[in-house]
């Protein structure tokens, strides 16, 4: 049994992880694969039904809202969201809290005017840019919710005189969230929601077909939400896969009960930071993530050996992002607090090999 | 045991699903599924180059061509071969032989001029066009190798002025091609090569970045091929399936090999075609599919009762697709001779319970 801490693709449920291969084998007693079945049969149209109104039923998706199961991961939304709601010769807003937030907005540049409200960059983005102005001018606010290489989070949705547009894929499913303050979330499955190569969109239908540009149909959000994301054949098992994982946090009690557990783990493993001699937090702390927790040794030297003694206790993906170093724990919803508590051991155990 | 004779998604072989199952609980013995390992890690990296390589050696790609695994499938080639191929305000070749080509045409029409040299839409795509010129104006000529729907297979490779563009999603690794032949190639992986979500594209490096478009990144295969697909997460279940089947594959003996077994396959069930007085085929017999074999009963009202001899006999995936009715069975790489043996066997079934 490894605690599996890593970045993405990450863990899910290990009860997923049984229902997936069984129907990999034999799919709801089809006699048939998962892999095998067609996009169009009635048992797939059930899964991905299900699916979508577990989205909507968890995160409370309005009414005037589709929900869309595309392919291509947040990256391809970089694109994709200028090319369906930043009209030709048009303005957006971008907030540059990350790497992945500098992607957006380079992509977003090759499609119009892009107006960076704010930037956090030469802080190496230890913090979330807070004092900025969004232009009412813009077609949308586009932000990261969560920066996952660096370990901060931003909690409080901004008040924006534009349609607000969001980056979720590293934290959507982990908190309660009011989908309707936003026109457009985006958000990569691997991390709470499923497996890679699917990408789940919610946008608020009113915003669609405005730009005045000829889209390839496939780039066009308006053709998937007219086709129930059967538009053309999808990611069937990672769609699958995703819904086998939603039904879990159903059962779970839902998003407000699994943001309980994630405060007690990020909690956890924050205070074992701070306590230790032997590590220290990178993001500043108002601005920390649940998700992905950045921490470095006090003394360079010992950073090799904590990984060893990680892996000793079966604590695997633990080691950070080469643009901060140290050490990042991430702590998604499929990840058991006894996790948590294993690797605050193995910090505790370190220290106490430097005392003797 | 279900003979599977849908068009796809579709058959794999049966050791592929075990190897698959057992990976999604255990990968490799690492302790860790499938569906959880960062596409960083060393193991994942020894899958995605092991499935390049295999691509490499069972088609024998030339050097100077790239083996990219990308999402979105033919669909978003549709539009994705232009926007690298196609120089703002030059012009392309189609051939249009069925509904999937049309869509290919009318996808790149939104970013070029678009010659159709040929079409047989006429004849409800019954043939593959052939008496046409292929203008030597053109970046490249675009056509479909096998059309799904209609049953037919353009077997001979066209002799053409300028690059060949081919989209091969239904019958790549299916028969020998000459991917020297070839500018670009193009597959849904969803038939030959693997699950839903991925797709492959083979494409010769010199010609790319000629069109002066300021592409996103994500939909640049220059983008990709630099970064040996891996620029952002790819669908990493997929390609590990895609590289089992392609095992699977070599040690069938390779391309060569399986193309003599789908010759078999489809003489088998065209010759009990023209024998059984109940059924007759649609396309015409020059342009028939090795892979997708159409056929209608010679009175319509017998179609639901062959289907349901059919289903009884646990052959499933056999309804024609809409726009040709009748019967549609695929028999691509994976599907065993005996699943063609157990058809023409109901077939030859059906025909005697009428002379009673």
């Amino acid at each position: 049994m490894k605690h599996n801490f890593g970045a993405g693709p990450c863990i899910l449920p290990q009860e997923v992880f049984a229902q997936a291969a069984e129907a990999v084998l034999n799919f709801n007693g089809t006699g048939l694969s998962i892999l095998e079945i067609s996009h169009r049969s009635k048992e797939f149209e059930a899964v991905i039904t299900e699916a979508e109104q577990l989205v909507r039923e968890l995160l409370k998706v309005p009414a005037g809202h589709s929900v869309l199961f595309l392919q291509g991961g947040a990256s391809q939304q970089f694109a994709q969201v200028p090319m369906n709601l930043l009209p030709e010769g048009g303005k957006a807003a971008y907030l540059d809290s990350g790497v992945w937030a500098s992607k957006a907005i380079k992509e977003a540049k090759k499609m119009g005017n892009i107006e960076v409200v704010a930037s956090s960059k030469d802080a190496n983005y230890t913090y979330i840019p807070k004092e900025y102005t969004i232009p009412s001018d813009a077609a949308y606010f586009h932000y990261t919710t969560n920066n996952t290489i660096y370990g901060t989070e931003l909690f409080e949705t901004p008040v924006s005189p534009v349609p607000l547009v969001s980056d979720m894929s590293s934290d959507i499913f982990s908190r309660v969230i009011d989908v309707a303050d936003f026109g457009l979330i985006y958000a990569g499955a691997q991390k709470n929601l499923g497996p890679a190569g699917l990408t789940l969109v919610i946008v608020e239908d009113d915003l669609l077909g405005k730009t005045g540009r000829n889209l390839p149909a496939i780039f066009d959000f308006k053709e998937h939400a007219a086709a129930h994301s059967l538009y053309h054949t999808p990611p069937v098992f990672s769609i699958y896969v995703a819904m086998l994982n939603l039904r879990w946090l159903k059962a779970k009690g839902g998003i407000a009960a699994i943001e309980q557990e994630n405060i007690v783990k990020a909690r956890t493993l924050y205070e074992e930071i701070e306590r230790n001699s032997l590590f220290k937090t990178t993001a500043v702390p108002a601005d920390r993530s649940r998700m992905n927790v950045n921490f470095v040794p006090a003394k360079p030297e010992v950073e090799a050996a904590f990984l060893d003694l990680a892996k000793e206790r079966g604590l695997v993906g633990l080691k950070g992002h080469r643009s901060v170093g140290g050490f990042r724990a991430s702590l998604y919803n499929a990840l058991p607090i006894t996790s948590v508590n294993a690797l605050v051991d193995a910090m505790q155990e370190f220290e106490e090999s430097f005392k003797q």
